[in-house]
């Protein structure tokens, strides 16, 4: 250290756009941020941002040129965030700041979208070494700048020293209506309100929130495509006719940064062709996998999440431009329906209400697959608290979430969203024309697959007796895999020999 | 050796149900069998029954005490067969035929369930040791005795070395009818006929495709529990009805072995209670993982079986039985319609028509699966042959196999069986009731998820222009996940500033 500028607050690894605008969110909010980059272009980038930023007073941000200055301009515990691509970039600065000297109560805190259980691992491999920390982040690149989601969890004492820093940098919400405080100016951080940070629980519980986030995220957007599908292709709207009944949408229930996006880009012109842009972008959606990451998990756990994986199947088929556009000439759909003006307000309300109880099961899916997470993992989540950061600073933030939020409040032992008084009234009273706008979109051969899959989660979920008995016939016909009995204790197994029914039944346990 | 016994053709490790019932198939065709079972009484019972069946002539199976006398019993270079639970049995077996003195080129047979990725890295440990060969086995017990569907992959010198004995056992098809030739009679074994087992390509294939074998059964198995339960609960059928109803269907396009137990199965009454059987089986659904594994492979690959995941889901939602019942009491459903005798057979025909469409679809997804997977790993499948092994032994049996086989032998490069012109055409003629049962399930608060997820995989992949284009301006807004132009060119990524979007559009690539 060759200057006599006070130590730093927190140190950084990794300023692109993810990094740079957490760091300069940290230090509008007064902390002295130490940074490194490998990409020396990048680390003049924020330290040019910051002293511009800052005018005359000093600067804020300290860049340094390798690891060993990083860990020299923080006091010790030492306190470094990576944010880097997930996957092996991690580990790699792990092990350089293991060469620069970090010790046993150093904290380093991964950002990046890491896989949850790569992050349990790294917990482990690091013990004794320094305290592997995570925190999964929502927002987007505004989101880190002026406000993010943060879901922080591993080690409860490096918790407590990164705290006030996350919950300074974190989205706040406006206690008295539950909406976001929304302000993005550099300079003047919201302060107000309480804050999108919450701890999580043990190691890999943040990250998997965040995933299941993201999963909901997913189905939220299908959705949303869905509806708009109906209101293009079965109504023959304008995208600027469709930007205006989302926008009126979002003053209702459905109030959400999801459906204001949606009205923006609908809005949206193209400066080139001058045609709405969304009628030039091409119908392929991209994917990063925390989607499929959810529905794999959902899979795996026996935690029924359809409409999320309907969702990511549903960008595969997308992706499958190719394909679709020769099968458009060859399959045969239905007879197209004329719609009159009358059909059409009355199936536009259909698609708000189908839209608003679909989007309640999707919710009740990903809290229904994080507590069976949870259960089987050991985790004390804490659902109101996580619903409580979802209210701003995140892609899903809604007001609903306050909903959600009180639900968990009046019960926090609540087993499925759905079962909540105040959800399970929604769904009453807007379920008719749920069942309408998927049954019309059937008929008239739009696809819906998101829609109808939560429909039937919803239906499955509220039936006593599903069929599964016949299947469990089956099943025991050819394979003796053994069934139970209405009539006797739960857990007893029997088999029958079914090519002589009439022989006493066998119990296997 | 003590005695002057000839050399045996195959050995066995594993007197299991299928191990036993494969040894008495082989002995059945003229094969000797050197046998070995850790648990001496699975061993004794199989030499008992193979020497109860050959009556006064000489036994075929010989019973081994160490993995040394197997060997020994065996010319060289040795063929085994391991018939014993998948994971870590099957490698602790490997050892020790190691130690017994196992050489390069002998060769050892996985028949178990195991995951299609364990065999590709098991072919890789042991070269060098000996061949590590594999066969999926699907039939269960009764396939495994009188005929199994199988599916070898793997070194194809140790394919030319089993396939007598494979195709002798196998299934049999007749060729001019394309039905099971089907005889269940030790000592007369079907030897007529095409059998069903088929060299399907590199390690690890053959289990990847039983695995997608799996993965339609567990949907084939949903959709007709589905049609089940609106006869059941809208219809107010009893199991004796339902039972003539699915009869009745066998006898049409709709013939399979599934339809065929569901019929025996609803017609079975129970020895207890005298009442149709299931009506008192649980309706909890077991599963193994086969379903499970089918979904996962097919998110991660991105080649859309959401009708798979449905199915998968749909037993996770069974066995949550106690939530049921609690929202079955809290969760509201439509109205109950009444439906009049005539009504009645309309929307049985419906059904038929439903769950003949829906089939086709879980056909399609799970062959796009493996072509998929295919290109994915470089294995040249030949989908007609795969369609053919299909058409007996196996639990997925059908007259609609022959179909498939004849479908990709007009045209072996068929990017989707939806776009065979039979499959097109069955399709365009029976979509319109389709759609009907659908909707009318949909009204009458029935779940369909398998049936409407088939529905919405075909209205997907006939449209050519589907909803991605918003959810790309989506992402592209909230996390500059740029988007492809219709009017430019393909792979050419595009970014818009949202906040002005009246500048110029920034080109990615």
């Amino acid at each position: 250290m060759t200057d006599t500028a006070p130590l730093c607050d927190i140190g950084f690894v990794g300023a692109g756009v993810m990094g740079k605008n957490l760091i300069l969110n940290l230090a509008d909010n007064g902390y002295r941020v130490a940074a490194f980059d490998l990409d020396h272009q990048k680390l003049e980038a924020v330290l040019a941002q910051d002293t511009a930023e800052r005018g005359d007073k000093p600067a804020r941000v300290i860049g340094c040129s390798s690891y060993t200055e990083l860990l020299s301009r923080l006091s010790a515990p030492h306190l470094i965030v990576l944010s880097v691509p997930a996957g092996k970039p991690v580990d790699d600065i792990c092990h350089k700041l293991i060469d620069a000297g970090i010790q046993a109560d150093d904290i380093i805190v991964d950002t990046g979208n890491s896989l949850w259980t790569d992050t349990v691992a790294r917990e482990k491999q690091y013990e004794g070494k320094f305290i592997f920390f995570s925190t999964a982040v929502s927002g987007g690149e505004v989101g880190a700048r002026f406000g993010p989601s943060l879901m922080p969890s591993g080690d409860p004492y490096a918790w407590t020293r990164i705290k006030p820093l996350w919950q300074a940098i974190a989205a706040k919400v406006d206690p008295a209506t539950g909406k976001p405080i929304e302000r993005f100016e550099p300079g003047n951080p919201v302060t107000e309100g309480e804050p999108c940070a919450t701890y999580i629980g043990p190691s890999g519980s943040g990250h998997y929130v965040k995933m299941v986030h993201n999963g909901i995220e997913y189905a939220d957007m299908q959705l949303i495509c869905e509806v708009y599908q109906v209101m293009r292709d079965v109504l023959s709207m304008t995208a600027t006719e469709i930007a205006g009944v989302f926008k009126g949408w979002n003053e209702g229930p459905l109030n959400s940064y999801l459906i204001g996006i949606s009205a923006e880009v609908l809005a949206t012109k193209d400066s080139e062709t001058g045609l709405p842009l969304v009628d030039v972008i091409m119908d392929k959606a991209g994917q990063k996998g925390t989607g499929l990451w959810t529905a794999v998990s959902s899979l795996q756990l026996g935690s029924p999440s359809p409409t999320i994986a309907e969702a990511v199947y549903a960008r595969s088929l997308s992706a499958l431009k190719h394909e679709r556009v020769k099968a458009a000439t060859v399959l045969a759909g239905p007879a197209q329906n004329l719609i009159s003006a009358e059909q059409k307000d009355d199936i536009i309300q259909a698609l708000h209400d189908a839209l608003y109880c679909a989007k309640i099961c999707v919710y009740a899916q990903g809290f229904h697959l994080m507590k069976t997470a949870a259960d089987e993992h050991g985790w004390q989540l804490n659902f109101a608290e996580i619903a409580k950061i979802w209210r701003a600073g995140c892609i899903i933030r809604a007001v609903f979430l306050q909903s959600i939020t009180d639900a968990y409040e009046r019960n926090d032992e609540l087993e499925n969203l759905l079962l909540d008084p105040f959800f399970a009234k929604q769904i009453s009273v807007y379920q008719q024309n749920w069942r309408k706008a998927v049954a019309n979109a059937t008929l008239a051969g739009i696809p819906v697959a998101a829609l109808s899959s939560a429909l039937s989660y919803y239906d499955s979920y509220r039936t006593a007796v599903l069929p599964a008995n016949l299947l469990q016939g089956q099943r025991d016909y050819f394979g003796a895999h053994t069934f139970e009995r209405t009539d006797k204790a739960k857990g007893k197994m029997f088999h029958v020999d079914w090519s002589n029914p009439a022989r006493p039944m066998v119990k296997i346990k």
